[in-house]
């Protein structure tokens, strides 16, 4: 394996817990929080795959703060829920202040304390980045908040990857590109990512004839595959 | 409107009913047929728009009948049902040979009679789209059996719906694009073709700032669409 020299991660479902808004929506819309929190996720991750693939000139390109919203208002109308204004409001703003996962913080520190500079490589827009960022107590921590509002394409397009080399003056396979998303995870391994998918639900891996690096349950174990890469954490 | 010249269909679920399966999932894994149809579904399409998104130049190009393999055996995993060889093989032959929905072949036949050249464009591979369009009766009907197969890039890729105005030798506008699945429909508004959304199911219409030029429930809603464009069938 290639020698890890900086790590990035993605943001949403890997950083931050983008299903903590289920409990809300569940709150908002006894009984239907769980379906619409899930659908909510599946358009806005459709949006944007769809929009990226009609467009490789970015024409389509819509910043994902909006295309949540756009998803949102879908999900709901979808499964037959009320959507004022004010309940709007409140979904979107669990949405822009997720919480991270409880290993997170501290995983981070140690990647820091490691002498790894670390990064986010995101959908998100660079706004809802640096909301997020803050709310999860992680400003600070990341040398490069890269977000692929930069080159008007989505993942898993290669111009969208091409932003961690880039930003971080290294080949692709000397960064340890991490999600927890499995597709995310291939899609980066497709690029030439050295690779770590985070299966925090145990799903089995995605088929398409690729397979990340290394996989683990949660942070900790992402920190145990790059002390095994032979960088001591 | 535009004047109509030729109409192209697409497949899966517009032209064939790709949920007929879940009759036949239901009786191999009863109680659990629904959810592995429409995993299964989610995954193929899933899997076409990453491939195609992370590799524009068609390098991670697996034909639709391989990809269909892949998200039925992942569906299959993810749900914790055991697919052996024989019930996989019962599956994808159900898959293969797929109904039409009872009012498409009369209303194919009206089309033509009308003078309308007709069309398929669909993700499906040349193999699969041959034995389909025989299974559902419809063979001798379609003056261009189009498979994106021919540019390795999956809809909603701009190279996939060139194929149409290619093959007519029309401009896009004047070919009427018919699809079931919204998302496609305004794919192929996006490229310039005029288009109807077949919306069997009652659905809201895709949040993609963009709508398809007519709506209706089935394909005898089309027929009128195409007497109102000007064209009497």
């Amino acid at each position: 394996m290639n020698k890890i020299r900086a790590v990035v991660f993605d943001a949403y479902g890997t950083l931050f817990d983008v299903y903590a808004v289920t409990a809300r929506a569940e709150q908002l819309f006894p009984g239907k929080g769980e379906a619409l929190a899930l659908l909510w996720r599946e358009r806005q991750i459709d949006y944007t795959r769809l929009r990226s693939l009609a467009a490789p000139d970015g024409a389509r390109y819509k910043p994902f703060w909006d295309i949540t919203i756009d998803a949102l208002r879908y999900a709901a109308d979808r499964l037959g829920l009320k959507l004022d204004d004010a309940t709007e409001a409140q979904m979107l703003k669990e949405y822009a202040c997720l919480s991270g996962f409880p290993e997170n913080l501290g995983a981070l520190k140690r990647l820091r304390r490691a002498g790894l500079p670390l990064g986010i490589l995101s959908n998100g827009n660079p706004q809802m980045l640096d909301i997020a960022v803050k709310s999860a107590g992680m400003h600070g921590l990341f040398d490069h908040v890269l977000s692929v509002d930069a080159v008007r394409q989505y993942k898993t397009a290669p111009a969208a990857y091409a932003l961690g080399p880039r930003a971080f003056e290294l080949p692709a396979a000397e960064i340890l590109f991490v999600s927890s998303n499995c597709w995310d995870a291939c899609g980066a391994t497709w690029y030439g990512y050295t690779t770590f998918w985070i299966n925090r639900a145990g799903h089995p891996a995605e088929r398409l004839d690729v397979a990340p690096t290394g996989t683990g349950h949660d942070m900790n174990d992402l920190l145990d595959f790059v002390t095994a890469a032979g960088v001591a954490v």
